[in-house]
């Protein structure tokens, strides 16, 4: 039962430093307070390794990088594993750009990241750049769907193994696992593809449940995934006729605002493989 | 008849690079999510060629302009223009900074735009800072009314002409002209105005527009005028009494996300001139 | 009655130039359309003179601060100052790193501001980091009660008189002094916390308010305190079950889009000390 994982989350008002873009950033704030959270946005070089002293979990996400924010990036980082909080990459747009790849890359080289969030196309960059030579299919196709999800599963379980952390591939199915177990989410709607922002959302909210539930990783990393899912289908029950993708934006977040342990535990749609 | 325009968005989905402002960057990603299009933001040089590369279209807004994302403009505009995708500039404040100003001209000196979308105080500040020594009258008056309409939508045609692009001048009454042809659009709300950046969110519809209806370009163009502006009148109607500019802001890219075929067709109020 | 304050802003359509945080700044723009003024954002060093000439005030808020917008604050500040705009300054996060208070010192050492605005703990850091000898109690809780009341309207006054500016302190209770009165003001309501930028809102409303009604500093600045508590208190009356911060920041800013003379006159719950 994952509900419990939410819960915690309310009690200990984790502190979340957030690297994000300023596409969805807004969002991210929301979100986090919604969820019992609290955050902070820093990106200047100078200024980061302070903020992230005072938090409990870092999000790095690399949506609208600038040399400025990626130099930001990796003082932070450091500084965050040199105090033990729980560090969380969004490899926005990796396989896009040269930039965008090398910056996952080398992030993932220099610093040990607790999960790794990102749809498939930007893990499977990842799985591809980091050099592995054996293990990784990179041919897994680019949606996981009931027909290739024992191939998807064991793709995500041989990545996570050899990133060393918790890989979380997240689409019309998630997939979760740190290398061992690997969760198969089925929560969620369509209609949040069309919203900007949900992806970076969970990435924020993950990192939250994580720093509120550091004995549980793999289990409360599910339960955010989980509960954002959920967060839609009954932000989705809410819809009018009129409504559409930016109205359904705010009610998601209304429905984290609302979601807690009973609605998760009743709600949430998983199985572990 | 502009209805087929948006439906051959929502058939293509057009990907739109945004070099834009961050004070509306969320509202214009959602607007493109809504019309069936597909938006990326990068503005960092070293990664807008890549970005760029792999879009249909790209839109340039220089409302929160740096030093930085003035170097990426240049670069992807290039690249875009390489490409033949479609190129817009959206000169915010052109007038009212000698940065915004200059940046403005060297734009379209540098680069080919497809359309130049702005408000008649920066339209008017590019016709003047270009360089005409003719023709273009500088004594247009600084609201596009029904009493000057004549005026106006000569201005706007021979700003066209010689900018060698369509121009839209967007305010009570829409002008968009390729030089020869000039639609005139009635549609949209005075409160519409009291919401910030629905002309960001037009010039990211526009772009998105046009990707999608190659061949059509100055039609598309006034395709997506109406459009925005019909969903200003759509999401009025679902207004309640304390509803104010927040709401009004959702209700409008809601009305984009159900626009149709039928909806613009019926809906779309203007006259070629 | 502090409602006369708020029909001045609807007439005189103040333009405030805002050098602000990326996280909440589309907030800002739409709660300044709302109240009845305008904003421009910019943050680019070669820009802001320009920008802020054509302004009536500008609303410095350092919760995304980075090298270049920092010149730009000092920029764009002496400018202001030398054409007698109004200037406040909103200390995001001071106390939370060095940079942040620094910055925050740096810029009240440099220009006269006219309102300094925040929480009681980045206002402590102030009065504390600007080498106070005496008189300003250091002690004083980090949250404003009933019970320490008397203690904080002192440390207000002392704060305001050596600063030589309106100091704001808000949260449950809020405290608007000018080194002689202070405004003692019980609106809004503990839900406005799970909501990000409520507070960068107020500063901006703050600004607009004051360059609106520059022979009434003080009272214009507690009116904006009060107005904004009240669109929290009259938000919150519209919210539905499934509701949540997301839809109440909505709510905000539109009840702030229908804030009149006679609501803010009637709602209003303040005294002066």
């Amino acid at each position: 039962m994952l509900g419990a994982y939410v819960e915690n989350v309310r009690k200990n008002t984790p502190l979340v430093h957030n690297i994000t873009n300023y596409v969805t950033v807004n969002d991210v704030a929301n979100v986090l307070l919604a969820c019992g959270g609290s955050p902070i946005m820093s990106d200047e070089p100078e200024d980061v390794e302070d903020i992230t002293s005072i938090c409990g979990g870092l999000n790095i996400n690399i949506g609208t990088l600038n040399q400025n924010s990626i130099k930001a990036m990796f003082l932070a980082g450091k500084k965050a594993q040199e105090l033990g909080h729980v560090l969380l990459l969004d490899p926005v747009g990796a396989g896009a750009s040269a930039l965008r790849t090398n910056t996952a890359i080398n992030l993932m080289k220099e610093l040990s990241f607790d999960v790794i969030r990102g749809n498939i196309s930007e893990i499977k960059t990842l799985a591809l750049g980091s050099g592995t030579t054996k293990g990784v299919d990179a041919d897994v196709a680019d949606a996981v769907t009931e027909e290739n999800l024992d191939e998807a599963v064991a793709f995500v379980k041989t990545f996570a193994k050899e990133a060393g952390c918790i890989v979380a591939v997240t689409g019309a199915i998630d997939l979760i696992s740190d290398g061992e177990a690997c969760y198969v989410v089925r929560n969620g709607r369509p209609e949040m593809g069309k919203i900007t922002g949900t992806g970076c959302q969970l990435s924020a909210l993950m990192t939250a449940f994580l720093v509120a539930n550091k004995e549980d990783k793999l289990p409360a990393a599910a339960a955010a995934v989980c509960a954002m899912g959920l967060a839609g289908e009954i932000g989705f029950r809410h819809m009018k006729p009129e409504d559409g993708n930016s109205t359904y934006r705010n009610r998601i977040i209304d429905a984290i605002y609302h979601m807690d342990q009973e609605t998760l535990d009743q709600g949430a749609n998983y199985e572990v493989r």
